[in-house]
């Protein structure tokens, strides 16, 4: 028997999640998405029928999927609480336990990439973290991951939460000093380009080796004289200034 | 008639320009290095003759590449001031005036990637700036350099030093923040190979977008309630949670 979805939300994990159900033929009935034109786009493109009212859900779906940003998604359940569907939220912090006033059949299904809206994404060596309040819906929720993903891993709330803090640190946090190098190149009439072979090749290093290792650079070196020449062509960009200082003395004491 | 090099140094800038010469059947004579063991194996490495004094570079050779430490340029600098070959550095951060002890003939030769010493580099993408006295000392240095690279660009000590600092920020400082991500999924028993899909993509997507413009996470989102959980767990992590705290300040500001 085929496994039906339902869909609310209509941001950028949910998009890509749609999508990738799509491609695998694996069957989106239904999306709710607050904005209902936002809805209608996001089901049109993938051959489902958008809905008004979030209690209009089919009673035969399997799965609802909530991809909505973490304050909504206590809101969010109350309002399905009558659905026999396993519900399952997405997000990396939200603890499962806010779907508690489910009572029970409720999960996570936490893609762990980056989803911006327009590039793509390689969902099948994306990791997916499952957790549910049974067994039965965690396999079901494992099973559609599956579908989709080559890695399927169970995590409870505590762990979820670490890997999320983690991607902040190795995805957010990193593209803003992608922006930081973007400023100062343009400052300096220099293109964006030259920096790329540099970005990429330091991202390919950590795909075989751990970055605790493979350091380099003027603090890595404790080499003062560039890092006092650094600081000093900074001067004008005091929040630059502040960061450049704080990662080097990060750099050094962890050394 | 072929261009003859002399290299001085056997870091891991040394040992990547000397390989990459090699491989392109460049003619590296001879190679001097503070600890003779080291020019010695780098030598042996690349066919070339090891020696002891750095008074012993032969007369006829064409280039010297300077790659050492800032701190020891001028020294070395001064030491060679009797050849006749262009000297040239690869420091990003020193200025090309740190070589005026030579009297003339001297330039830098700065590539700009991250060399560590087991990591293949990609010579033919990695950018290679140039700097020199003189216009025919600058256009023997970009034929060299155009020998192992596809990306040869004129560029003066200021623009060097502003390249350098976007590439601390792009390279050095996201590599210590990998480093806290391993830290972080390590103390909870996570693998570090979760969030390589993320950080391959992250990279990946500033190829073709300008980082500025496809930022994502609980900061962009301004989403205050998973900021706030994030803090709390770093709890035990001070600098963590400092860095957590100022990045995504910057993040919201600089939105």
């Amino acid at each position: 028997m085929e496994t039906k979805i339902g869909l609310v939300g209509s941001g950028n994990v949910a998009s890509h999640l749609a999508s990738s159900f799509y491609e695998k033929g694996i069957k989106v009935i239904q999306v709710w998405s607050r904005e209902y034109e936002n809805s209608k786009t996001l089901a049109e493109k993938i051959g489902a029928e958008p809905i008004r009212d979030i209690n209009s859900f089919q009673n035969d779906l399997d799965i609802i999927i909530v991809s909505v940003i973490d304050d909504a998604i206590k809101d969010i359940a109350t309002q399905l609480a009558d659905h026999s569907a396993i519900i399952a939220h997405t997000s990396g912090t939200t603890s499962i336990d806010i779907l508690t006033v489910l009572g029970d059949n409720y999960g996570v299904f936490y893609p762990l990439n980056t989803f911006s809206k327009y590039a793509e994404v390689d969902m099948q060596n994306t990791p997916f973290f499952i957790e549910a309040d049974n067994d039965r819906a965690k396999e079901t929720l494992k099973a559609l991951a599956t579908q989709i993903s080559s890695k399927v891993i169970d995590a409870d709330s505590k762990m979820r939460r670490a890997l999320h803090i983690a991607a902040v640190f190795s995805c957010n946090f990193n593209n803003y000093l992608y922006q930081v190098a973007a400023n100062i190149l343009e400052e300096n009439k220099l293109s964006f380009d030259h920096i790329k072979p540099l970005i990429f090749q330091t991202a390919s290093k950590v795909m075989t080796d751990d970055p605790r290792k493979v350091q380099t650079g003027p603090a890595a070196r404790e080499d003062y004289n560039t890092i006092n020449i650094h600081l000093d062509e900074l001067e004008n960009h005091p929040d630059y200034r502040n960061l450049y200082k704080i990662l080097t003395e990060q750099i050094i004491k962890d050394k």
